[in-house]
């Protein structure tokens, strides 16, 4: 499992998703350009120490992004346009959870590259979560799923092997 | 099912965590002091049109909270002082989840007085998330196993009558 972000355009966001990313011991794509510095003090404040903690890829675009994905593992997007709800969705443990702009979500053309599309169900007129949260609530569900959290992934299994 | 905030020092985890409960269409209950002023425009900020739109109970403090809390629902707190998988977890339909202050959790009277205590697994050295991506990942999570979520739960059930 890993996280993969679309052009994030808000610093404190990013910063908490790596600390996420980190919590949870999971690898995580950042698909540029995001909209503020790599640097920027406040996905720093948000990230606190998990910034060098966390195992970050960053990829130019997402043309670099998509030409550099093997084959296998799908791209679960995360989107308010889906009928999907996330909690009858059956995640993979090696499933890409691809987060959109927090802005504008993902244009078309990655909408329909996705593998699948999946939304978490709202009460109207509630029109989205902050991407951070919902990340996680996907995230969580996902790891349930698939015996994924930290702690099971490095328990010995029957053959006594840990992965 | 319902959010409480013990003692908030951080608006934009409260506006985050606001917008959480409307999007959800549950109530939140905020047990003061908290670190800032209710005005303050970070929480605005970070809770948009959904502060307006929350059913949000401000409690003077957390023996006034206590006091007015009906027999019946349980206080089920979110803490990295425990050992329990909140995975592993039967929630009920109408427990309240209790996140403690962003800087300083609970004190130990709150820890005691809560009905059960439930822990998010994380890779070390990784030792805590953000209190909304938290309350995000165990919240998702309570509504799955009690069929909260709002389509569910405004569905007609067998009766034909709604929730």
């Amino acid at each position: 499992m890993r996280l993969a972000l679309f052009e994030p355009d808000i610093p404190q966001n990013t910063g908490t998703l790596i600390r996420l990313a980190a919590c949870m011991g999971l690898p995580l794509d950042v698909i540029e350009p995001c909209g503020f510095p790599w640097g920027d003090r406040a996905l720093k404040r948000a990230g606190m120490d998990y910034v060098a903690l966390a195992a970050i890829t960053r990829h130019d675009s997402w043309g670099r992004f998509s030409a550099a994905r093997e084959a296998g593992p799908r791209l679960v997007l995360l989107t308010t346009k889906s009928a999907e709800p996330y909690t009858g969705f059956a995640f993979r443990p090696d499933d890409i959870l691809l987060l959109g702009r927090e802005t504008a979500g993902v244009p078309p053309e990655v909408h329909e590259a996705a593998d699948a599309r999946i939304t978490i169900p709202m009460a109207p007129p509630a029109r989205s979560l902050n991407v951070a949260v919902a990340a996680a609530m996907v995230l969580g569900e996902a790891l349930r799923q698939t015996n994924g959290f930290p702690e099971a992934r490095n328990a010995p299994n029957e053959l006594g092997e840990t992965a």
